[in-house]
């Protein structure tokens, strides 16, 4: 069924991967190429509901739990929005995706990782990204970037975000066909144009 | 660690297992006989949270996103409620666990049944219920007494109220130790009766 081309997004908070998707998304719409922008957890509908969950509840929440309510949140958002798109023919762009639930719960909470690749093939039911872009920065300068008001997640200490950088370059290593590094220590135009030159070959 | 004892109360809706929760529970507490009460889904904070989206959520939930809500709100309760009340040595009483997930989202929405095991392994960690009630009622029945404002899953059709009742079946036939079967189709008193016979060993 799938005729379009999913790029996903990936990398630590404040590594500017959200800014790169939405400069990706104007170059496509200006060439009249018929994309979509989306992320993971909190699409339209139940995914915002369970984002709000996931960044701003107050209390304790089990690992677990966590990981569950990000795999309901998948499991919804392809159903519903990436499968459909994709069919259509369209390109998609997702910020986050099945790395960020094997870089935050595994990597860096320490979760079992086949258990979560496993329960990613369940939630997805097997859509994989066509390519995912890993920006990479190291985590000291990508916590100047986020700010002070910090979610849930942004507020782990800086060896939960070394961890998590530790998993996207394992990541890349073990998938280096569609898991693209990007240098993300240099300026938004100069990342912009390395974008570009990946995906030019693929449009 | 586990010393309490965990009764789970199962069976489809409107067999009266909630009715009969709360008559043991005070029969335990008249006794003085150190006990809680629970729910799944829904129990405080966080269940509370995922149980209004998966009873009145209003727009269409994918199988996958609804089987996922059910394992976060089970992972929470476990470890924040169960496990605590266990280890203090109480009896806890909870109304639906992992064999809801088993008969509904496996049974009767047709997901696979393995698959739905091996995540209430991982949700749980392991725990098991030492006793289980399934309060059996022809669904016919049963429907007449869930009245006629319903929530997402009571307002399924027969015939999944049927797949249900096959499944809570099926599993108290492979583990006849754990389930009891009590039928359901009797005055509330007497099915107290039945109840307080099967557990009277225990205590």
């Amino acid at each position: 069924m799938k005729k379009g081309l999913f790029i996903t997004f990936e990398g630590i908070d404040g590594c500017g991967k959200t800014t790169q998707l939405e400069l990706l998304k104007k170059y496509l719409d200006e060439k009249n190429i018929g994309c979509i922008k989306t992320l993971e957890p909190g699409a339209a509908g139940l995914g915002e509901k369970l984002r709000e969950i996931l960044l701003h509840y107050d209390k304790p929440v089990s690992d677990r739990a966590e990981t569950f309510i990000f795999l309901a949140d998948r499991a919804q958002h392809v159903e519903f929005t990436l499968k459909p798109a994709l069919n259509e023919g369209k390109i998609v762009l997702c910020d986050r995706y099945t790395d960020s639930t094997i870089c935050y719960q595994g990597y860096a909470r320490g979760g079992n990782i086949e258990e979560l690749k496993k329960m990613n093939e369940i939630a997805t039911e097997g859509l994989k990204p066509d390519l995912t872009f890993v920006f990479d920065l190291p985590p000291e300068s990508a916590q100047k970037r986020v700010g002070k008001i910090k979610d849930r997640l942004e507020k782990e200490d800086i060896g939960f975000h070394k961890k998590l950088q530790k998993g996207y370059l394992e990541i890349a290593k073990f998938e280096p066909e569609r898991v693209k590094i990007i240098n993300a220590d240099d300026s938004i135009e100069n990342i912009h144009k390395k974008v570009l030159e990946q995906i030019c070959g693929l449009l």
